[in-house]
């Protein structure tokens, strides 16, 4: 429990919902005919309505990005390191908006919401979405909102491929994209470690074909092993060395299979607490939308075609020991913005932390990112 | 089926089986009463016996290394590229030894044996190995064929563990260690992949404790997730995208969780191959045999101190884009041999093919691997 909400902090926040009664057609070709999404913002909408930044989240991510519901929460918001006032995304300045993705699980419709037409959860039901459909539906909280154009739109790792698609989708509402630990499309690596994920979640008895919720049970073992790999692979081989090396938690080797180094035991439990926030379905359709994100498909795989049509221009972060999604990744999307004749601005971050660096306040991060947003401010003459 | 056997294959192979009744003791305190080891040689034992190589296998390998057991089989040994006359690991000079390691599943004593006591499958009771119960007997199995000192002890990943753990258990017992893609060590992240691996097969319904052959199941689910995960951690990146890309199975996107890219049908194939043939304890009792070994322990964490007792001389080999065992843990082994004023040559050997390079005729690599083999006769007038 924070004793007091420090004075950087946007404070205590309650979350907004967003009705929308038009028909969503989705990439699938399965159509949502309404749905909600719930959002939290952050500062004050000017009235011109220049000054609005869009944070879109990564795949465990959600609304809550920065403040504290109560003053019972232990922990703010998810990016609380970099939205704040004063901070790298200055309240003060702009005018923050995060929202639950479609397909969410934590207040925008998705697989966890009664399905109208069966009044239970969607669970499986719940169709798949794509990155272009989540970016459709921001377009449309910004339309109820009044936001025509958004000073950036900014995300870090799936987050940033929402960036990079707004980017080619709405190239006239975006003045910035901002895009962190990212890529133009998944590698065969990428989504064989996501496969590996879901035949966990899939093949845990209680999944129950995805309608588990139906049957009152969670995939609980399941979603624990996914989210024990997929948190390993967000953490580097030196970070995790320095932080547990082979530290043992007792003296004595076992000679059992209960966790006996430091780092099964952290794993085990950033599994069971994950396990008990987070839905199934959701995770699921969440790395689709990654395996399925390659925006270049559609102009022959030519990136730099692809981007042409951007007009906003660009911040590209990655960080050294990031192996999920390596600097290498971001610098073809770099090639390919200068190629295109964007103006692009890259930093390769020297980190230890692995891809979950573009959620921590390294120095260097925070004091290029910070430059790059008080460059918008003084842009937009906000 | 091979149409005849190649004229450098060693052609049909029989497996021996070697009887033991002296208790061997374990690291873990425990004893083994008796206990059988199975075995192949490929050559001739001379008759001072000087010419007798040892191979040790890594987690999932097994006795078999080379050549064919019958004329319907579609495959050779797992070695069996380094294996044969005229190969890197000659056999027209040398006489070849590999057994399947104690607490294996492929013939030598294991969980899958029937335990005395209970006249039923060891499964979980069966006790936990460490690389030096290995060696301990491997060296009996040396002492039963008259085997005093070996030309060389040669292994790759757990296997180059175990030829590391011979030079300073046995000095005087080997004049050559062969150390291939491996580490004096585990790091965090190693011991992290194991875990995860374990976790799959210990929370599979089907596991019963271990005891899952008494129950006449196994635990599948968990064994092809453990493969899945692990064999990915076997390749590379790179490797991967060259291999499989993005390419998928089918034109047009699924919107389902069927493997739809190459790489996943790929990873499902693999583990279900696996899961036919391997035993879920031997599969947990081999990674905690990785996680525990670090002679160094012993000498205050000092490894150039662990090896000064080696007499043998060495050879380290790695390869570029192995991430699990990556070439800087082999520069680990080779500084601290430099230090110890030990003789050993060192080539970190270029390939996409991640850590099963070391299983893989690459050009560079046997034509050193067979220069050192090379030298090897010559210096031992074989």
């Amino acid at each position: 429990m924070p004793q007091s909400i420090p004075a950087d902090s946007v404070g205590i926040i309650t979350p907004q919902v967003a009705t929308f009664d038009e028909p969503l057609k989705l990439r699938s070709g399965k159509t949502l005919q309404s749905y909600q999404l719930v959002y939290e913002s952050y500062g004050t909408l000017n009235s011109d309505k220049s000054n609005a930044i869009l944070i879109c989240h990564a795949l465990s991510g959600d609304h809550h990005a920065a403040g504290f519901h109560s003053l019972d929460d232990k922990k703010p918001g998810w990016w609380d390191a970099c939205i704040g006032p004063g901070k790298v995304i200055d309240t003060n300045k702009f005018f923050v908006l995060c929202l639950n993705n479609l397909g969410g699980c934590h207040g925008s419709t998705g697989p966890t919401t009664l399905n109208p037409d069966t009044q239970k959860p969607y669970g499986s039901d719940f169709p798949m979405v794509r990155v272009r459909d989540w970016v459709e539906s921001q377009a449309r909280l910004a339309d109820n909102l009044g936001i025509e154009k958004f000073a950036a739109v900014i995300g870090g790792s799936l987050g940033g491929m929402q960036a990079l698609r707004w980017s080619i989708q709405y190239p006239e509402r975006l003045h910035h994209a901002v895009v962190i630990a990212s890529a133009p499309k998944l590698s065969a690596q990428n989504i064989a470690f996501n496969e590996v994920a879901r035949n966990a979640i899939i093949k845990d008895p209680e999944f129950h074909d995805g309608h588990f919720l139906a049957k009152g049970v969670i995939p609980k073992t399941g979603l624990i092993q996914a989210r024990m790999l997929a948190h390993l692979t967000y953490l580097s081989d030196d970070g995790l060395g320095e932080k547990f090396g082979r530290t043992m938690k007792n003296q004595e080797v076992n000679y059992n299979y209960a966790p006996e180094f430091q780092i099964e035991s952290y794993l085990h439990y950033q599994g069971e607490k994950f396990s008990t926030t987070f839905d199934a379905n959701t995770y699921l359709l969440m790395t689709k939308a990654l395996d399925y994100f390659d925006p270049a498909q559609y102009t022959d795989h030519d990136l730099t075609q692809c981007l042409s049509v951007a007009q906003c221009k660009f911040l590209v972060v990655s960080f050294t020991t990031d192996w999920r999604f390596s600097p290498e990744r971001s610098e073809e999307i770099v090639d390919a913005l200068v190629a295109a004749d964007k103006d692009v601005s890259y930093a390769r971050i020297e980190s230890e932390k692995g891809h979950d660096a573009f959620l921590l306040p390294i120095p260097r991060y925070i004091k290029l990112f910070g430059a790059y947003m008080t460059r918008i401010t003084q842009e937009l003459n906000l």
